[in-house]
């Protein structure tokens, strides 16, 4: 039940102009280097000319979008951590004091926070702040759906709002990260349901938690699946029965990007998943992708190999929020700035290679 | 034949303080995340602690040492460009216009290029550009030893001066580059002796030769091994029989670096030689150490297993001129900001994790 909103995303977003590739593989060729010795930058350069349709793109304005939600499955004790660290972090983010604060001034990039679906209501007027809750957390989805397809379709599109609200500040390149007590577990449902894997091989430890919490983890999964019966080829679906807010809504954040020609760097896991959920709508859209880093939580692997992505950074990070997508940014910066301003062998005066 | 000024240098290389690592652990274990999170970010950061001495050190001054030396050995045609190269790519690096220039810029760091051993006349005034010319290239290691034990020694005390007279500007962390026709072949020569390991294995394609160059390249390696017999054990012999200037250089400035407690930054193939020189003299040296990235060129990999580094990036690079160093630090940067902003649970009023 996919909605006018999300179908006019979803129809915009193109397979990139082979051509385009091609051209600015010769570009890179006869730059200053030798052949192709720049590796994974000048790959990231090219795709990023595909995407944008730009001859030399330049990646000024960097918008990270953090998405707070909270799940009801939280009640069956699958983190460590109690649900009010959401937002008590949601502050953080606005006060600046996070991971995700922190890199991305690193990297010059902007971070937009939502509330997208936290249990509690946050209370702040700050301007980098959205409100867009849904709801207050979705529901134990042991018990049932975590959300109605109603409520799904409205993350999704609360995700395409937020990237079209801030296009009007500009956006050269957006990173995805999350929030949310427990959201491990909703993500490690879709990564099962979606490729089609066992639960236990994409199940992972989140926050940190021991042996007898992973098991009983992988249990509430199991049961949620088994109850729910979420269509693997329907994302509207998987995303009301076994999802949550801020997942659909990077789900939205990602069809959004993509359909405006922008590259989206994914953080991690949570991000990873809704990753899936808008594969599920379009698989052109990993196209558009850039997989900023290989996460420490084990579903991510599964996630990457299944859209076929070939993480950029591999720094055993496993925080979330985005702060793997500010690393990513940093490195496909760099790559467009080797095609922007690096001297040709004719220009430089330098000697090509010997035939 | 290890000289006073290298001796000292080698001296002042003292072990890491334990403690210093357990106590940023426990501050890192504060800052709002789950424990661990942050992966290698965290662990890059202990190190520069335990390195400076500082509690949250603050990397400001970049300083990126890119050295450039010509090889007698092209003349057995091991290399696709011509040995003039050298020469235009160090006027291409002081107009600003080649990989390392772009990639110093992104990451805020200064490069200092210096004439190690060019086989021509540097005519410049820039005050960027150190004029260390200890010889007009190496000899044809095939044929007799590249330099002799004077001037080898010269190279790595050059390299120590380069250090010392840029630390009257202030060096917060070190970068190595390294630029010179031919230079992975004496780098090869280098790893075989010291690792133990076959010259087939550690002897790659360099700037891009075909199977026929690399079959002469690694025999050429084979002959000169054979002929100047360097003993495993001492960095001088080696260096006089098998090395380049350029590599000698980056000795110096390794152990020089490490003497100042200064992290260093290591970039590629030809950095990682002279880091194998550098451990020769100072086993203690590698704990000041950091493996910016793994070089698609085959010996580095064994290069890095000799050493016990782990590299911070995996982005198939073969350049060298210090570009892998360059985005190394920008990581390193990121991890001791890190430790240096992020807000602590207590500060941030986020709950702890649950026992």
């Amino acid at each position: 039940m996919i909605s006018k909103k999300i179908e006019e995303a979803v129809k915009r977003i193109k397979p990139l102009d082979e051509k385009l590739l091609e051209q600015t593989q010769k570009r890179l060729d006869n730059l200053t280097k030798p052949l192709g010795s720049l590796g994974r930058l000048e790959e990231l350069a090219k795709q990023v000319v595909a995407i944008t349709g730009k001859e030399k793109p330049e990646l000024k304005k960097k918008v990270i979008f953090t998405l707070a939600g909270d799940h009801g499955v939280v009640e069956e004790g699958v983190s460590c951590y109690p649900k009010e660290v959401t937002p008590q972090m949601v502050y953080n983010f606005l006060r600046g004091g996070a991971g995700i604060n922190v890199l991305a001034r690193h990297v010059g990039a902007k971070v937009v926070v939502a509330d997208i679906g936290v249990a509690e209501k946050i209370d702040v007027t700050n301007p980098e702040f959205k409100d867009k809750k849904i709801n207050f957390g979705t529901k134990n989805f042991t018990k049932g759906p975590a959300m109605t397809e109603d409520k799904a379709v409205k993350s999704i599109e609360a995700g395409i709002e937020l990237v079209e609200e801030e296009l009007k500040n500009g956006i050269d390149i957006i990173g995805t990260g999350d929030m949310g007590i427990a959201n491990t577990t909703p993500s490690s449902a879709i990564t099962s349901v979606i490729c089609g894997v066992d639960v236990e091989k994409v199940t992972g430890r989140g926050t940190g938690i021991d042996d007898k919490m992973l098991k009983n983890k992988i249990a509430s999964i199991k049961k949620a699946i088994a109850l729910n019966k979420p269509d693997k080829k329907d994302g509207i679906d998987i995303l009301s029965k076994i999802g949550g807010f801020e997942i659909g809504g990077l789900t939205g954040i990602i069809l959004a990007g993509a359909s405006h020609k922008i590259p989206v760097v994914i953080d991690g896991f949570i991000s990873g998943a809704a990753a899936l959920l808008a594969y599920t709508f379009q698989p052109t859209v990993v196209e558009y992708l850039i997989a900023s880093h290989c996460s420490v939580e084990q579903g991510h692997k599964i996630i990457l190999k299944h859209l076929g992505l070939k993480p950029v950074l591999d720094l055993n990070l496993r925080l979330g929020e985005g702060t793997g997508a500010a690393l990513g940014i940093n490195i496909v910066v760099a790559g467009c700035k080797i095609l922007a301003e690096m001297a040709t062998f004719e220009n430089a005066g330098v000697s090509k290679k010997m035939e």
